[in-house]
């Protein structure tokens, strides 16, 4: 993978919407990034009409924004209910997945109903579980209102929930029909959720796009400002490279697992420490600095080059030093990652800046960067 | 539909493996059907290679079957583990099929195991809604041990688990890599599942195939009598049949639905009396009569059709008079089906004996049927 296979697009001007079209022949849809989308019924035209629409949101995101999505929606469907699930990672299971169940069916929701995801990824996920499993299968429209979301969940058609054993263990490959990224929605994001969704912006740079992470050194403090113009070109950039990886493997069968780039060492920190308690974002944050390592004591890559991305991880304000949960819990846990096989664990390392692969590594050098990077 | 537009066949003379091709592009797959199958490694060479199988079975068929396909997969797989659910369609739910994902991450199944499930629909259905869901899609091989997973579960890939207000409300669209039908499996089936099983059987003649209904007629008692040649050509026709219908409408956006023929009223009955009290197929064996005298009411076909329908239905062994729920139930509980759209329920019904259609109807009539057929 090089920085020439991917087509070139610098930040745009103009506060117009910008769209990021996802090829997936029948099941193609838009990314729609711009300045209050969330309460403009035209963004949604590329969803299919129907009696009933449930918005599935969570008692965090519903206060500020659900009023405003049922108001954009009433053309569309005569009849809009929302559901507010409990805030947070530690609620991405079986239970609170059948609470939306619950309300389809008290609703007398049919197999044309729409669902309508509006939150940060752990609805997103969980709505699009939902709509994937629910008679199986009904339409389904992402309004991420967090910028780990956007960035994240926008691509990839990936949805789950939690299992104890392991994130994301149980879900489906299910896509939405539209994505509206509204950015003014960032402006009720916490600070720490700004950071953790830069994570997975960073990401982006040292797996597919040497150009990209130079920008995001260039442009870091503008993205901690909340500047809209460069929020918007950190988002559409990286659902770009996201869509060009996916859409070279939709099913993950190769390429694709090069998107988790810290994220073996970011869900062993998650399920170690219990899920709920770091950001998924900041688990991979500090799960990129230790592949980053990896890659360096591979002999991959300079330690310089370690050091810059850990450099932009600190400067996002996101942890660089995971917790001391010990060697052997680190391995333990990262064996029941999706990407092992036959009980090798198998990471994603850096090539050189903007080239990435997935590979097993050596158990000692592993646990050195384990040892090495927590306290 | 009519008759012509089938590839015909005759009873396969041999004791051969009979086998039908399922052709669903890169998802094509073969159905076998014939004596001894299950135990004869052979069988499963269409499923991939993989370090870890588990089979899905229930605590009747396991102690019957389990071991001879233990034994079979032993060179395929270098662990195979079994997981016996408790059996009834009580226990297709969440808390079952969770049984499952436990099973499978405490033995380390990476997204390479291969599931098989071994025993009738509830475990067909369950099996496969696992094999979709875990780790966003495994593969898995049906081994259906009932008549009624043989010619229902073999063809369709749908899986699911039923909710408190609905039955098979969540689930997902999932193909096997094979189906293996072992005729001598069904030595050990109860006679009410057999007829149970030949419920589905008979409902492919008045929706698709005049001159399959006029054989059943004629074969009846050899099937009651477990004749081999006669349920190995009963179980091909089914099978073809539904793949015919299946193959224009993998989605069940329109035709597929007439597969649903006595399911609407039968549903109902299942629901009403809450799952398990009735079996499956003795519901729909109900509400084929059911169908058919609405057929009859909307002047689609003459009463001797469905004379003949409901004495074919009587000759299986199967209960042609629902339990007296009340009309207000029965409709409440169709609204609840799939089929229906913006609370109209839609109803297959018989065109002529081998034709079907989907329409709503009169809720007088429907009323009419239900009050001269429960008791």
């Amino acid at each position: 993978m090089t920085v020439n296979a991917l087509t070139s697009s610098t930040p745009a001007a103009t506060a117009d919407t910008t769209r990021v079209h996802i090829d997936l022949g029948d099941r193609s849809y838009d990314i729609l990034i711009g300045e209050g989308l969330l309460g403009d019924a035209a963004s949604y035209a590329a969803a299919p009409k129907s009696s009933t629409a449930v918005i599935v949101s969570n008692t965090t995101v519903a206060p500020l924004y659900a009023a405003r999505l049922e108001a954009a929606l009433r053309g569309k469907h005569a009849k809009v209910v929302t559901v507010a699930l409990p805030d947070g990672e530690e609620f991405k299971d079986w239970q609170t997945l059948n609470l939306i169940f619950d309300a389809l069916l008290g609703h007398g929701a049919d197999r044309k109903t729409v669902l309508y995801a509006l939150g940060g990824g752990v609805v997103g996920d969980m709505t699009g579980f939902a709509a994937a499993s629910y008679m199986r299968g009904v339409p389904f429209v992402q309004v991420p209102t967090t910028l780990l979301a956007q960035v994240d969940s926008s691509v990839g058609g990936k949805t789950a929930i939690n299992h104890p054993l392991g994130k994301n263990m149980i879900g489906a490959f299910y896509q939405p029909r539209v994505v509206v990224c509204d950015l003014t929605s960032l402006d009720t994001l916490p600070d720490r959720e700004l950071s953790a969704g830069l994570a997975e912006v960073i990401k982006y740079g040292p797996i597919a796009d040497a150009a990209f992470f130079s920008w995001l050194e260039s442009n870091l403090d503008a993205l901690l400002a909340r500047d809209r113009s460069a929020l918007r070109y950190a988002i559409q950039r990286s659902c770009e490279i996201k869509a060009w990886v996916v859409g070279q493997d939709e099913k993950e069968s190769g390429l694709r697992a090069i998107l988790n780039f810290g994220h073996t060492f970011g869900h062993a920190i998650e399920a170690g420490l219990g899920y709920g308690e770091w950001l998924h974002g900041e688990a991979v944050g500090c799960g990129m600095v230790m592949a980053a390592a990896l890659s360096a004591k591979l002999g991959l890559i300079g330690n310089d080059v370690a050091a810059r991305i850990t450099a932009l991880v600190a400067r996002a304000k996101l942890p660089t030093v995971g917790p001391k949960l010990g060697a052997d819990k680190y391995i333990e846990l990262m064996r029941l990652d999706k990407k092992s096989e036959a009980g090798e664990i198998r990471f994603v390392v850096i090539d050189q800046l903007g080239t990435a692969s997935m590979r097993p590594a050596p158990d000692a050098l592993v646990r050195d960067v384990i040892d090495a990077h927590t306290a």
